[in-house]
């Protein structure tokens, strides 16, 4: 159930069973030439439908917008600072918890390193003065588990994984014509112009996704979270 | 055209045409027993949908969240603080700017005076340091200048007007049943418990409102704001 | 009484008696050739005075300076920024409380909407941690439901209702020659030079301004004020 | 000169003429059983009015609030907190700074150490980013030069000179009854309730105070910083 | 050549050669019954001593306190918070930047993931107003590369890389009762205790831990380190 | 006893004991052309370390950076700024205290008014809130009260008592060619360029410093410490 279309009394009925609200962190960020703006904000919104729906809990509103360094420069990234994420989430976990809600699953599409440590920070902080049970993930930490054969790597940010999860679920929004691309590592220098990391402006070999392979993976990362939520939350 | 929808290469061949982004600032919050939470995020949302059809312009992805003083105890409202929402803005904006992009309109469906009082203040400090040409307006200085019939009177929060509107937009969202409400003037006292004032959670005859009234309701907020953003951006 | 003339002892004596604390928000700010920079302290600082008396109660010292939009480029405007109001609002009302002060009223004599915004958000949140009863308002919240003649019609910044309640407290600060001025509306534009909605520097036709308009004006805000604090702390 | 009585048109033909800004940092804070809360601020307001009429300079509104660690418990002292000075005074500074002034000297009435180092904090910052040529100083760093004979000491917080110099500016608000006080010396700690380290909220011997004596040591500050001012400015 | 040793004359003529400085980040923090409290420090120190002899460029003096999260509660680790550890950060780099240095290279003993990321943060914002070149890593990141055999994992806080790395240093320091620990995993929980996680303070069989093995690995992250800088400052 | 060099398990049992912890606040500062740019570090941590053993305490790591104003454009000098040694002490306390430890001693080698309040304000906002007993003090608060022969004067940063007090602690750091120098007073002016004040760099006739008369003074400073501990905290 989508927090957004329930009213007011329903969702006070709702929270009186103790459900799980899962929030769906997307992102507006560059992920090729095939792959759309809403690239990191379809998969986790996707996930936290079908999640929410399993286990009877309630989807929270999306988060749009993400914090961004490797592809700030890139057209079409939008970020927001590191400090907003971190408040943005901390506000709504804390709104949430004065509502009454005391288990949230938070699942980002982007895996950014910073902006992760946003939203980790947040959930820290709230953790300590609340009695909220928390779980912060981004799908790729299960997503990158997924074995693709070895002449497939290296894959990441629009590669296989991501076009071929994209392709599953919002195909109406991935061009034909995919890229293939590589990391060019900086050695642990902090440059200002990162995005000369991604030459292509994502990394793998795009032409091998397939909506197939997208299912696969998508219930893969599905089935993989939800036994950790079973364990995690004991229900 | 919606930016999330659009690749990196094709929000830099838009951003190329310099057009006028229209940012949708929805919220989660209360509206009584017969709107949905999203009430303030399907109102701009649609406004800006056409607004950007009819400029030819981009459609930002949605904030879903936004600052709520008088509701904020209600069941179902999500806020954030001040901070937050200016943080928020402020860094849309920014990067927006540094993406190219010199026109923007905000929308924001929530009228709190906090809420946009915080997204004035971003406002302000981008203007003074980029070139953007901003306008910022919630949809409700407009809507609340359609002319009621006197015996409709006092209507404002879930009222008349809010309701139609929604019943036009999202008629699938609204619960048969509506209510009446009243408004409880605190006469300026900053009260804990705000949510006093609004015995039903809403203001104003909502078993008034219909969808042939939202419709005509939400011609004349786009005309009248079509014909503002036309002399405003000389387009 | 005047809480700056009182000495320590005095100050615990009258907190014993439960009083209601007046503080008068003023503002250094450009009010036409007319006006002096003062226009908006003595405003409210006269008001607190005349409350004080009425109700036994303390008048706290005034704040001479506050945050400007709209003037902030006009010579002899010394703005704050948002969070430096906030900031300091909330700091006497934070130590008045922690003195056994129980029961606030803050006028504000500016009445700008940030400004009002951050009066308003640091009372917010002194309301929800102490257990002050606060009433927050700018005398001009009152003052323009003063009744004008319709042809007396826009009046504003500076205007007929200001110069004449300047005139009626401090008339030797009034200048003999007095402007007329419009508002250029902006349409929600928000622009870095929004002293050029103020052509003259104020709105409304200040020739017509008197003393005697000017007492009956500040009686009509005294008298409601007056009577909302009586119904608000039950004195 | 006071800008407060200035109107706009004046105080931007003042500033053609390079003028030096006299700002008056005064406080609420007790002061003992004989002594206003105001004592802070009637020092350096009456100083800076002597000043702006020497030096053809004018005279800031007067900033009420300071920041107090000592007397924080006590009744009648209202503290700001550290950042609020900071912000407060860079604010104006900066303010005035972008209003054309290019000379300002703060004398605060309060000579506590993080009160004096909030306002030097943020003066330094001012001077790091504007041409602003800028004099800070606590009218006690001068006062205390003043030799009294030596059986008067220790002398200090509302003590024979304080005493004194209120009865030369404000013979009204001293009261007769005078209280001897001694400091317990802390020796470094930080301790909470501070207030302990003033049995008598004041140190020195009052009963020897005198209006006499008061004019003598206002002279002599004045006499002092006239020559500082001379040599600083070069006028 | 140690900063810290250097006159302000000779820091001049040093920064004229225009040298690479070396900064490292120690941490004060639990590392299992036979680790000191300065593990990470040590171990980052050594490292940097020996780069600086090595190309001839400066080391900074030590940062000793970091940001921890899992061992925040276990007896002896002292955490800043994320703030703090982004703003010293911020603060060093940009007062070396001012000084004239252009190269800088930090490496933090601890390696926790909001910690490396306050460092980054500070890193980016640095890099983008200045013209630094940098350089962040923990030794971390190049010491869980070295293979042990496969037996030997899980290895890691505490563990055998760990415990052999400080013995290599400074052996004097270790304990000679050495425990096996083992990673409890929480399944992405953000919990309140993550102690719990460790049940023996560390991870992995510090009985294994040799100098000699120290010795090793600490030649292995050197060399690699090394390299590293070669090639990205061209030296 | 230093934190650093202990385990987790002694740092347990010590605190058990109920010990002072000793935290040396050191600087990176340019000290004239004779003395490194650790002179306020090795001063303090000298002085902890003896009172440590003396008190059966604990030394806490050092912090090796601090905020300068006036020296902060020579070269060497590394700076902080306010809001970040305010943070990192009231972390290193909060943390401190939270680990269970009750009385805590600061010394600070470098003795700058804004660097003091820095650890003052800290130090306030932790005794508020916590139960610590906490001494703040630079040890030239007792250093400047020793007597040095009527025409060694003026003696200060760098001068003889520095310089002496260092050659007793470190000689191999202390150059042999010593300089003298003057203090230029602006005279309450704020100045960007505040090393102006200093043209050698330091204060004092340095020619005249030797390690033997080092030693008396850190004696004098030792004794007079242990003489306020032992009345502070009972011991």
């Amino acid at each position: 159930m989508k927090i957004e279309e329930m009213t007011t009394k329903e969702f006070a009925e709702a929270v009186a069973r103790d459900p799980i609200v899962f929030l769906p962190m997307g992102a507006t960020e560059a992920h090729g030439i095939h792959l759309p703006l809403c690239t990191d904000t379809v998969q986790p919104e996707a996930l936290c439908a079908a999640l929410a729906e399993k286990f009877d809990g309630l989807q929270a509103p999306t988060v749009n917008y993400g914090q961004h360094s490797s592809t700030r420069n890139m057209s079409g990234t939008i970020t927001l600072r590191f400090d907003t994420v971190r408040s943005l989430v901390g506000d709504i976990l804390d709104s949430l918890s004065s509502q009454g809600i005391r288990k949230v699953v938070i699942v980002s599409g982007h895996a950014g390193s910073l902006h992760m440590a946003a939203i980790k920070a947040a959930a820290e902080e709230v953790v300590r003065r609340t009695e909220l049970k928390l779980m912060v993930l981004t799908d790729y930490d299960i997503a990158y588990r997924f074995p693709l054969s070895e002449k497939d790597y290296p894959d990441g940010h629009g590669g296989i994984i991501e076009t071929s999860r994209v392709m599953a679920i919002r195909p109406d929004l991935v061009r034909s014509k995919k890229p293939k691309g590589l990391f060019e590592d900086k050695r642990f220098m902090v440059v200002p112009d990162p995005e000369s990391c991604y030459p292509e402006g994502m990394v793998g070999d795009a032409t091998k996704a397939s909506a197939e392979l997208g299912k696969e993976i998508n219930r893969f990362i599905f089935d993989n979270l939800a036994d950790l939520i079973r364990k995690n939350f004991g229900v």
